[in-house]
């Protein structure tokens, strides 16, 4: 009889939706194999490993996984710590000692980067252990996967949003300009297109990181919109850049004077309006006269920064994103207990197999496939620099779910 | 047989998630009169009806009219006018050359006021007309009613958005400051309170407009709570004040340079990020380096203001708010029609009769009760400055309906 080794299984970086799905289905999944022994879920991922700060989750009764399941945000607690060689070396150490022979790891690039580094070290180091990552982030920035779990319900979440603060702009018309999360791909700005139904709807200007922000352009743009239809409702993404040849800088990290830098070397963007008021400021500074005097009223200018709402609000979730999630679990258990393609370690991956139904299929992939690059938005899918075409919205659709159809008398 | 009159029906104010509700509610019930005749929904409120621009609303199919009430933000297209006697005038002229004889403004106080001066205009000139004011306000300030159609879908949002908000704290830990609507009146940061299951759930501290905004006392709160926690989330009302005797000053107007007046001669506050990010750097300022030292790690802070997805996220609506919002629409045609208690003007309101199960009834009040003046927040619902009391979530529970409930492993 094989011996039992142990299960660690953490959640890294910024929460989504349905990141406890991932959880909970993995924890399932585990339980049902005898070769597993105690599952220790790691509090606040790495650190929590280094720290031997494990819950036991192998006895939480069902109706609390059920639960946590439901909840967003990571149920074990989050980290943004980006481990470095020698931290990863006390991660194994650690691993070592609490006989951990599984390392289920939920994150994006950096915490699949992570996986690789442990999973690595402990093939030089002759311990015996299977890595799985298993995917994550609203920013459906990873690469080899379709789409990522936590894209679709946060897509979802801003969709939603775009649809009724359309149906605001309408009621009560001016410019009105909605900051996105998404610091270096327009993924999730990209979704704020699926809010539309008609030629009138709202956003109708969408900008994303991946295509230079011109303020002229910008201007311009704006005031096309707001002479045609009396308003313009604009979704624009906290990361968007300015481009000269190759550089690039953030139109939020010029503005802003101060703010905070986080592990990773980054600006800090969300959890703070800045990009939003100073858009904002450029359009009643430039457009205020003109576009007052085309249309007769005071211009109204409105800037909302949509914030960690995007990421953590109860109950806007996706179903389809729900369901994968959860089996993005089971899967990444089923691959580290099995190695299928002779791959003990890796990362959860999707393949989109049909579009009508929408079907996809999982499969396992090297974690060198998904740690550290990222996958930006297809310019493909972007519109002279402020709109988002129909190709995105058949991809994006079945990752959202059906959206509420609004009702209209004007 | 009496000769048939026309109605005209209006929404004014800032939108809510069932303001089309109470619109559906009264032309449902116009169209079951005989003696109206046409039902015509003014567009943009009062501007609409000096300007002749009206919806005829008799032959509006069903279905679209039920989309229409699921759906936020005004249908008929909303209006900060504010009319004064002269406007009123015009708005009088416009009903006698349609032949109206029955006028429902939706709104909050400042249409109460508008109504009534419209009304005591008809009576004067001898022109035959039956105004009824319905409410509607997130802000829940109206006097008389015991709450507002409006506010129980805006307090649930707030609940909703503050318990994944408090979820993604307890995952990435931190500051966390929430801006939430409320000029005046702190009733809707106060919803924020249901958000809390247990003693270390956010909100952790709440401020309002009705008591002073003292910033060596908030600077204290945080403090306080950080350090038992490691973490606060705050929720923080947009119309904080500094008070010192009689005198109050907005804590948003001291820090805004610039910024908007509206026609009520209000300081624009939502739509723009800077209170929480004035916040958030006094608790990065003041606070950064001693909480880094009692806890270790580099403080985090962060501020989100929730804007218009407070008054306009579809899909997010409390049953009994919808439900009473349309019976709101009912009630008010039915009062215009029948002119109980001699009111043939009036505004509905509501009164509560049981607690448990809660159950309300509508009754028709004059409209010198609900114009103009507001009701701010009791502030025996306020505890210390930074907290609201048991007795205040009595009263509202009932009000957002059933909330979700977290699972949590930590």
């Amino acid at each position: 009889m094989a011996t039992k080794v142990n299960a660690v299984i953490g959640q890294s970086g910024g929460p989504t939706a349905v990141i406890n799905q991932s959880l909970v289905g993995a924890v399932l999944e585990l339980k049902r194999h005898p070769q597993v022994g105690s599952i220790l879920g790691a509090r606040h991922g790495v650190r929590g490993i280094i720290n031997g700060d494990f819950i036991p989750l192998e006895n939480t009764p069902a109706d609390l996984l059920e639960r946590v399941a439901q909840t967003p945000s990571a149920a074990l607690g989050s980290t943004r710590d980006k481990p470095d060689e020698a931290y990863c070396q006390k991660i194994l150490e650690a691993f070592k000692k609490h006989n951990v022979g599984y390392f289920l790891y939920i994150g994006g690039n950096d915490s699949a980067d992570t996986a690789r580094i442990v999973s690595e070290m402990a093939d030089k180091a002759g311990h015996a252990l299977h890595v799985y990552h298993i995917p994550k982030t609203i920013d459906n920035d990873l690469r080899t996967t379709d789409h990522c779990p936590g894209y679709g319900s946060a897509g979802r979440f801003v969709a939603l949003a775009l649809m009724g603060d359309d149906a605001d702009n309408r009621s009560l018309k001016g410019v009105k300009i909605d900051v996105i999360m998404g610091r270096d791909a327009g993924w999730l700005t990209a979704a704020t297109a699926l809010a539309r139904y008609d030629s009138t709807d709202g956003p109708h200007l969408i900008y994303v990181p991946e295509v230079n922000f011109n303020e002229d352009q910008f201007l311009g743009d704006v005031d096309r919109v707001y002479t045609k239809l009396g308003r313009c409702v604009i979704a624009v993404s906290e990361g968007i850049r300015y481009r000269a040849g190759d550089k690039a800088s953030l139109v939020a990290e010029r503005i802003m004077t101060g703010g905070e830098v986080d592990a990773h070397g980054n600006k800090q963007l969300s959890g703070t309006g800045a990009l939003g008021d100073y858009l904002g400021e450029l359009v009643k500074t430039k457009l205020g006269v003109a576009l007052q005097a085309k249309t007769g009223g005071k211009l109204r200018v409105r800037a909302d920064t949509f914030g960690y709402l995007q990421r953590s609000f109860p109950t806007i979730v996706s179903p389809a994103d729900a369901a994968e999630a959860r089996l993005c679990g089971h899967k990444a258990v089923e691959y580290a207990l099995t190695s299928p393609q002779g791959l003990a370690s890796g990362s959860v991956a999707m393949k989109r197999i049909s579009e009508a139904p929408y079907k996809i299929e999982m499969f396992p992939t090297a974690l060198t496939n998904v740690a550290r690059l990222t996958k930006p938005l297809d310019t493909g899918f972007v519109v002279k620099g402020c709109d988002i075409n129909e190709t995105y919205l058949k991809y994006a659709r079945p990752l959202v779910g059906e959206l509420f159809r609004p009702g209209r008398l004007i």
